[in-house]
């Protein structure tokens, strides 16, 4: 059985593992925490989570795990068929991670666990998600989804990405993210309403605690 | 016809020509620097370059369009037909942007501006390198190509995501990349010496003069 290497904190574990609920693909799920056993990195040469175990092997790396998820389990398809759609999907899928998820990350280190991020880098980040959100705003309107009718791997993914970015913005510079672009807020409620991203969100919320306390001890 | 907008000097921009031209496909050039011209937008969201434009509308987002292309003009395939094979090639592909391009090009403002980039970064980035080089170790023995006989779409991104790692890590930590991975030196120069590679090469010094000065007077 598809092993995914993880824990529930993880907005990337949850990416992979909201596609693998909806598409009612059997998985096991093995809690694993990055950079804990050197060991792990053989499945994961980076130490990252999360880390899918298939009867091929191992594969780390998101984005490249939920487009190898949809090929190999085509049914209930996130990814369109036509190459130029499919292309547009991507790009919104790079485009969060690179310009919502990663830039929000980096002011991690103070939301978290209380490390002063320098003022050049908040005004970095900022003006990263700042064009980030026009860029959104001028690739897909919601209607409800972002390409519209069918749910996309881009909602997925954006919808994880969102989750850091909108704890970050909020916690440094106050700032509601959703009110960039139009449409967003009523999309992030629509998806957040989906009964997996229900169960996903309260196992991140159950496991939370003890991985601040893992965060600030590190730190 | 297929424009492609960048310049010469971008390595992502070659990535992308690199492709075209072993595929031969006919393109355009549309000479364009990042963040320049507020028009470009409407093409690249980000202002980033490469962006290309085809018959369906613009695509940014390098990954997305080598994945594209490929698709759409499948002669000299780049990447594999089998689902898992396609994966690992894929997996390579995008640990060789984020585990030596970007952490690289966090030591461009040294680098190309004479701008000192704090010690805490400088050893951030050689913790990341380092790890990347472990991960690439074990995940492909070059021979001849990451992948075997055939070249891949991983051979084409790592080889100008190392351009802009070993010029930033020789830079600054005086620093031989290649010598940390078994088989990498040989592979790197096979790769640099293909017609194509010296194409983009000596386009790359030609453009490099105007390049720095334009860094240098924004810096």
């Amino acid at each position: 059985m598809l092993k995914v290497y993880g824990f529930a904190v993880s907005n990337y574990f949850n990416m992979v593992k909201h596609v693998l609920l909806y598409k009612g693909i059997e998985f096991e799920e093995v809690l694993t925490f990055p950079g804990m056993d050197p060991a792990y990195n053989h499945k994961s040469p980076m130490g990252k989570v999360p880390c899918i175990e298939t009867e091929h092997g191992c594969l780390a790396e998101t984005s490249v795990i939920l487009n190898y998820i949809d090929a190999a389990y085509p049914a209930k398809p996130l990814l369109p068929a036509d190459e130029w759609q499919r292309a547009k999907v991507s790009e919104l899928m790079k485009m969060a991670e690179l310009y919502f998820e990663l830039p929000a990350r980096r002011l991690f280190p103070e939301v978290l666990a209380g490390k002063k991020v320098s003022d050049d880098i908040k005004a970095e980040v900022r003006e990263t998600i700042t064009k980030g959100c026009q860029a959104l705003a001028q690739l897909a309107k919601p209607s409800p989804y972002m390409f519209g009718d069918a749910m996309t791997m881009a909602d997925v993914v954006l919808r994880y990405c969102m989750l850091t970015c909108k704890l970050a913005t909020g916690a440094v510079y106050q700032w509601d993210v959703l009110a960039e672009v139009p449409g967003l807020r009523a999309w992030d409620e629509m998806m957040a309403s989906a009964d997996i991203s229900k169960q996903l969100d309260s196992a991140m919320q159950e496991g939370m605690g003890a991985f601040l306390e893992a965060v600030k001890a590190k730190a």
